[in-house]
């Protein structure tokens, strides 16, 4: 295949994932404060996301996916988080999760996950984040290994085909790959959040799970590597979905409370306008909330080209290179966390106190995001930014930096 | 009694009642969380007020109340809210429904219902709010009236021992005083809204509800009156006991926060502190919270003395006058707005990820105040104070401003 | 000239022209503070833009332009900006009114103009506020016309080579090129604002100006004509360019900020830290306000876009398209005027008290930003992009929207 | 003398000093633009401030003082703010210098400083600021000492009758009182900054500057004291005198700003109103400015009653009800700080773009609270509240907190 005919199927490929993405959203919305309510995991979702071929399109043309990149997957990401941000939480992990093994597996552990991740529509759940409880720590058994441990937090978990476990083995961080059923492991159940309800996001129990070598990412030995830049990349794979699903709940939650004010808002009684839509404050309201989260979808969208551009460049990118990438990515954190926060709260004033009622669930949008821009203080997002831009002092990795 | 032995008794019983109140909110807080998601009306909260004689605290000492000035019930408001910003909004409204007679009524309508208030401990509905469906009209029947229409939102409609009603008779507005369960009335109990859902506010409809001359506010006749700049402290009287309660629930979150904090906030992985108390960002967040809070209690205070000194100064006081204590007031209704509801979302910052887990309940907070504070748009509170300000153009009398 | 190497060459004269403006603003910073205290007209800073070259690079290159389109241009207008506001004012607007022929001018008229203005590097003023002082009016004069009236702000008019002016004919709109020095014309020179020092901004007065028919734009008649969609466009090129004045300054200021701080900032006694550049505020605010520029420069850049694109587009535009590239632009507006702002004082909290010391004259910023953030009330940009967002109605065309 | 009548003495006197503070602020304001591009020492100032008999205010009546409380002079501080922000910035930190005796010296040296103070009506400039250059040192020489090291700021240094000296003795902090012009002791008079003006702040170098024992506060030893929470209140004072001229700053240009827009502002082209004084967004905006202005003197004023209560209470006072005092001085600096930043940059949106003409000087404001808000960060003022409220963590004593 030629580079020119390459190019407009790639094209055409993520244009028609896009579209797939803005029905899923669509069939999302009509229900998402109804399901919202009703807490339950959210296995229908993930097969909603499965059916429409949305969990593989980062994986090869050849072998089934539509050959997206990470970039452009955050970019669905986006979408369905206008109709459901929890739901846009786990297609957004799930992404990320998918690239860990191009990250730190071998070519072939790689390949073959791509593979399998086409071929089955794997969903990807995660137990990486090493807050909360004792570490899980993975040991050496006969020619095996055995995972032991807790998590408080692991999205996707209960319901993951494949489950992508972070691990420490003998002092050092090990990626594990498993499928999600495999026997000492439980999922606890345990999530009753105010926001991201639909996440799955509860606590994860590791037993004496037993984990072959193969399942375990990298080549031998499994001590004493030095992790890379580009390895490092990890982390801002999630932040950059973080980003996105921010933003596209305030594209959302602006779009319906637009809708609902066409239609239902009165306006005020000492206004001395007839129509609330010609009321001088509200006008004034849906400029700035409009204008704030357009800035807040083009930040992301640099921090997604930043990134990519960090990947594409691939194993060989400096720190340096590392630090640009992230820190792209962690000022569209601080400006997105700051922008789509405002917005769903300001968005009441928009459309009045009839909006309030339970029915329409429009209170889900901040308790979503007030939920997850506390996953890691975003001062510190701030902090690090700045200690790039006046130190070049590039943020020290960890899984949340 | 001498003056100099007055002063104290009144100081004392407001103490008392301060200290009934906060005794009220501890009680509430304890299971704010609980009865928000369980939702009934709030029966029991009622009585708990009843039962700890804060429902006839303005009436006279000799009927059996405590003498306290409108701006020392707005006090008890605020302690309330700390507890349970629902219930502090139903004690509010009841605080300012009950001064309705002494603004509209003849002296002996005035004074026998103050009696009746402080004997039986009569909890008022009230409905007022004239957005939400056709008018309520009174029209003659015989030797009596009949009122007739639907209001959409009545706070303490169902639950009101006693209901005060605006209505419109002949063109003109009056207030009526009934029973809550005279026939013809009927409480719709639709009210679920995502905030300020023990507040018992939903529809209510008059299906050719009796009513007698006796409960009609005033002399005779019933049309033809002006309405006087004394008259028109009914308005300012709701919107302190607004202010009021979202100080106070600014305040019960950040005691709640703050005690949370202590116990459970863990510090943040990469802050290079020990204990989250310690974090710098969470410290400053601290004090810029508190600061904030500080200045809207002490601006619902100076309002609170300008509403008083307006009432204590009677029927003589001036448009002027009138526009003075307003313009406080609402002042205090901005400024109480943009803070309370900045700062019951900021105070996760503080806390951090775990503190939204549902049992806390810590989001009814912000689904309270977003709630209320739609009530009538700021933006309109903001203008006039600024009209007044600049033009000396008064806020014009309605039942918003 | 084939397409492929043609595109290149843009590129190329493009990046020159950006490094040309870089050597321009380098330069002019060195002097910016001292420059603003003396309040000359900016006589040598204009010759500084014609001896870079940078007066004609809208120009065709057959012309001995640059060939650069308009959002080039405004990229070249940030970069001056970095250096000094308010050459980048004369520099901006200088852009827009070369611009002015194409719009409104036939054919000739434009092609006539952009020849004189490559092969002269002419330096354009302006005479378009239509606020402060009577309109100025255009008659007939036997075979000619004259000017008269007054403006009270005309940015550029003493020094222009050439202006372009607004005048009133016969009760319409109509556009008139001139030579600076024509008989009758007196720039007032009463420019003494607390910003925008050097931009030659004071009032003008015509009285009897002879203008011939060729200096007025646009075929015969001269009136009657329907301002089209695309010649409103006319207004954007403005607001473009203040955008990116405004996003220019803010990325001069902090980099500015930032070399002053690495240099001279002393860490806070109470800090706990060695360094002020490892304070955790300072750090934080860095990476804050790093973040809020990065947005207005995207947000500016999507802007540009908007509006090539609709004069890519050409004459067939629809008024719903103008209506989408002048919301863009508007949004832009909204939001860098408020990030601008901001920042450029906040800057003062990364440097910290020394940096008030007169001689570095950091509070030009400040002083440049307001003066001209008010050319126009900003709440009415966010009430346009509102109106059009929420009801599609579309910002009616004036000389400020 | 009785109680009875003592009480209303105080409150006359008090009444008749914040008369005779209004004039003098009424005198200012009318020459402050001007005055701040001339630049002088305030030598006039500081003779009118004399003529008014507002120096010695604090003194006992018996001495020909006012027997005012310092909480009275910070409001004659913030009076003089209203039409100077530099001249109460003088005497705001004369009105703190002159406490000093009071808490370091013995009985006797406060009370013949009392006593002269009033007497001679004597301007106070003080050597307190601990930060730039090398800190002054106090060395014995034979029966007398020596004072040596230079500071670069000190708030009326030159123009001091009697100056205030904070020195290192020992390795311990002393105050010394010494007479303006005692030999060796030079003002630098380098004070050129973009606010506060006209302060005379400028460095100070002392060169073997004879002291007399008796100029050194307090009694035998001089070292080997510990200094008691009740001294530590000499730094609230400072920080409480900044509040009230912040404060009255936002008050005067408040004033200033309205009076401008009553008589020159106009409509906006496209506001649809006929006044600027109409315009919904200008309304908005002064009713929001008010309302945080008025916040912000509440605060301020709670403050200084804080602190008045800890000074009433006396050498007695705990470590725990210092830090109250303090922290409720810290609250409002904080507050005070962010609101009259804010407002007298948002004032100009009140008046719009006519009202950055040089000669009305109104950009003043901004410089002079920007320049003055940076004299310790307060970020830490929020942090100190901060880790009081959460931790019980009381401000560790120093010239800043």
């Amino acid at each position: 295949m030629s580079v020119d005919t390459d190019r407009p199927t790639n094209a055409a490929r993520f244009a028609a994932a896009l579209e797939r993405a803005d029905l899923v959203a669509a069939e999302l919305r009509g229900t998402a404060a109804e399901r919202d309510r009703a807490n339950l995991p959210p296995r229908e979702e993930v097969e909603l996301l499965r059916a429409h071929d949305l969990l593989q399109v980062q994986e090869p043309v050849e072998y089934g996916g539509a050959g997206l990149s990470y970039a452009q997957t955050v970019q669905i990401t986006r979408r369905i988080a206008r109709g459901d941000t929890s739901i846009a939480h786990l297609v957004g992990y799930h992404y990320a999760q998918t690239r860990i093994a191009t990250l730190f597996g071998t070519p072939e552990q790689a390949d073959e996950q791509s593979r399998r991740n086409a071929e089955q529509k794997i969903f990807w759940g995660g137990v990486q984040n090493p807050r909360g409880g004792s570490a899980i720590t993975l040991t050496r058994d006969g020619d095996g290994f055995r995972l032991n441990g807790r998590r408080s937090f692991a999205s996707g978990a209960s319901l993951g085909d494949q489950l992508s476990v972070t691990a420490a083995f003998e002092g050092e961080l090990v990626f594990v790959s498993l499928p999600g059923g495999r026997e000492g492991f439980k999922a606890v159940g345990d999530w009753d959040n105010i926001g991201q309800r639909l996440t799955d996001s509860g606590g994860v129990e590791f037993s004496d799970v037993r984990v072959e070598r193969a399942e375990i990412l990298g080549p031998d030995p499994l001590t004493g590597r030095t992790i890379t830049p580009y390895q490092t990349l990890v982390t801002p794979h999630w932040q950059l979905a973080f980003v996105n699903f921010y933003v596209g709940t305030a594209e959302g939650a602006f779009a319906e409370a637009l809708d609902w004010t066409r239609l239902h808002a009165a306006a005020w009684e000492t206004s001395g306008v007839e129509r609330a839509s010609d009321d001088p404050y509200i006008l004034q309201t849906v400029g700035e909330v409009r204008s704030e989260i357009s800035a807040a979808a083009l930040i992301a969208d640099r921090a997604g080209e930043a990134l990519q551009a960090a990947l594409d460049t691939g194993p060989s990118i400096t720190a340096e290179q590392r630090a640009e990438a992230a820190v792209a990515v962690y000022e569209a954190k601080y400006l997105s966390t700051k922008i789509s926060l405002a917005a769903v709260s300001r968005l009441f004033e928009i459309q009045g106190a009839r909006a309030t009622t339970s029915a329409y669930g429009f209170d889900r949008h901040w308790r979503n995001l007030r939920t997850h821009t506390l996953h890691d203080p975003v001062a510190y997002k701030a902090r690090e930014v700045g200690d790039w831009t006046l130190n070049r002092r590039a943020p020290e990795f960890s899984l949340y930096r």
